[in-house]
């Protein structure tokens, strides 16, 4: 797909209700302490092609359990999610609660309970207060909207320690058709080893068959919240979904379909415009870091050497800082596992090279690190002068917030 | 060598001059800011047989290319150190460092440059500041005591970010013979990615054959060193030396000896206490925190799992909250790659379970809990239910105070 011409993609509002067919909502039943919405809920009027990519951690969530077994059915028409009780480590009782949750609400849209996805995100090891949410569902429901407000609420009711919403929305045009692609997500634990939640709910009104959407979702995964240092696929709870309600009426996109190379830049696009909302709203967080190794002997050593540096709470307490400490990058990078020659490896900050051959480099413009440092969004870039591996990792700095959001929160 | 009756080892105060034939000092030559003192040296007045271990970075300070060739030849007589500056990523002119900074102390004690080990810690990518080391080593080598002081000032010459120095000292009777072990060590940055530097320097009056040497070092060094969340073979400076200088007149152990089990336990039991004390004093540490695995499919998994948990930010920062949050201890097993069925796991805060069978223990007496919280050391215990494998993993809580320490302090 390399060298094809990057699609027009017209970034839009309105989230996930942007999207023909689409509804959502979001309360506050009593699951968190206050009044911040706490349950959310996403509805396609038409059956939907979905597709879902769940983390792959040993322990998983009863709602992860459920709804992974779901997908597989092919078509889902409901998305449930609740926050503040990730219904983790709660054996029986909590795959019953998990479906009771898409039991009452199959029930109140009429649609068959299998068609219901569900999704939670909190604090691990409680039981989810099911006298809460059993009575809130009726009203969640009646609450949809096909308006902004729908998408905004049912973003709210998924966020844990977010400071704010996150949606994205856009337009496209895929073989003719302008087609919508919406989302709403969250996820702010920003740090390995990867134990906050992460969902992201995408829906299409293209039509998809489901293979074809599932590649293509995993693919969009491994671009985005699979390059942040979340790291969606170690958390117990994390889940990512789509649903293909297929109103646009287009001829279906299946494998092989030429058409697919423009839905596949569209969906990389929203969910890479996600997954750097989620680092800027890391726990605690004051910058986003984009760290790129290149140079290494293959993608996946330059993908290692990349995590190892966006890992490393001594780098991400020297971003906080602003502090151009590029020992602490080579040193992670040394450590990583992947091959590195210290006399080869150079470190720049922005455009700016402050290491060469492994060593301090002569005539740093320091003034333009220091340019670079002060800007929302920091490129640090290491080259391990090996081979042609490249990737990159998308991080956030490690503050003194992050310590006081996570001490002493159950 | 299990079934073994524990050797009787006698606590006593002195560090590495309590051994016989062992002069140690330290001062301050302005690599640091202030006062504080930033260079040390450590000699045994007879050669004695040397062992190292050191950091398996593939980044290593010029200090550890020249120390690790020295330690080949098999006898060594001094160690000098610096602290503010680790000579890490320093090129030729870094390793020109290092091995004039031998030479200099070579020449002042009148021994072979070779039989001189260097080490230093501190900021990566700097060149160390000669023109004050090269005046200050002379000084350094007339300041040599065979008292408690000089270990002392030497401990305090390897400090970077410790608050404290770190020694210890036991005698032991080995084949009839009283036996003196004594060591001082430095590290702090207790974390993962295992950065920062660990430094401990060993010295024995016992007569050893190197390969028995090499290879009781090498033990007591993965269960103790290795069993912190520091990790000592990660950093680029990482360095364990000890020094056997044979002035108790012992027949040389060598390997196959049966005195060797006790002189194991010694150093055992000495490397272990140095290591706690490294957890106790990491950068912003409140509590040392004693992670058990047991149940896991193999030892090997065990200790994965163990390092997961240890490794943890969000079980960190909750035991720095003092909070059982055992939902983190949980996820972090999950993701952390040994096997794991969820209904098996059990989770033990000191004696009080809190979770059976994946899910949320009845009757947890959360009193105790909470006295176990209370203390200095707390033992978290996980039974993955699988089989026989074992092993644990010191680490310390996550505070805001490690991020302040690491907040730009280049």
């Amino acid at each position: 797909m390399s060298g094809a011409s990057p699609a027009e993609l017209e970034w839009i509002e309105g989230g996930i209700t942007a999207v023909p067919g689409v509804f959502a909502a979001g309360l506050h039943c009593g699951i968190k302490a206050g009044t911040a919405r706490d349950l959310a809920l996403v509805y396609s009027s038409a059956p939907a092609t979905v597709a879902g990519v769940f983390t792959t951690n040993r322990v998983q969530g009863a709602p992860v359990k459920v709804s992974r077994e779901r997908v597989k059915g092919g078509v889902a028409q409901a998305i449930v999610a609740s926050s503040g009780c990730s219904n983790v480590a709660t054996g029986e009782q909590g795959l019953r609660d998990a479906r009771e949750m898409t039991e009452i609400v199959a029930r109140e849209l009429r649609i068959p309970e299998a068609r219901v996805l569900v999704a939670s995100t909190g604090i691990i090891g409680r039981y989810l207060p099911m006298e809460k949410i059993r009575p809130a569902l009726p009203k969640l429901v009646k609450a949809l909207s096909p308006r902004p407000e729908g998408s905004r609420n049912a973003a709210e009711g998924i966020m844990t320690t977010d400071t704010h919403p996150k949606e994205a929305a856009l337009r496209v045009e895929i073989g003719g058709r302008p087609i919508t692609i919406g989302a709403i997500a969250k996820g702010t634990g920003m740090i390995h080893p990867l134990m906050a939640t992460m969902l992201c709910f995408v829906a299409t009104d293209l039509a998809m068959v489901r293979d074809a959407l599932q590649a293509g979702l995993r693919r969009a995964v491994g671009g985005s919240f699979n390059r942040i240092s979340v790291d969606g696929d170690r958390s117990t709870s994390d889940t990512v979904l789509i649903l293909a309600n297929g109103l646009a009426e287009n001829r279906p996109l299946a494998r092989g379909d030429r058409r697919l190379r423009v839905f596949q830049q569209a969906l990389d696009a929203l969910t890479q415009r996600l997954a750097v909302m989620q680092v800027r709203d890391g726990e605690g967080a004051t910058l986003v870091i984009d760290v790129h190794v290149r140079g290494a002997r293959t993608r996946r050593e330059a993908e290692v050497a990349a995590r190892a540096v966006a890992n490393s709470p001594l780098f991400k307490t020297s971003m906080a800082g602003r502090d151009p400490n590029w020992g602490r990058v080579m040193s992670a990078v040394g450590a990583s596992g992947a091959a590195v020659q210290e006399e080869r490896v150079g470190i720049w900050y922005g455009d700016e090279q402050v290491a060469a051959g492994g060593k301090p480099r002569d005539g740093v413009r320091w003034e333009r690190v220091k340019a670079e440092l002060a800007k929302p969004e920091v490129t640090v870039t290491v080259d391990l002068g090996l081979g042609p591996g490249h990737d990159h990792v998308w991080t956030c700095d490690l503050t003194e917030d992050y310590v006081k959001i996570n001490t002493g929160t159950s």
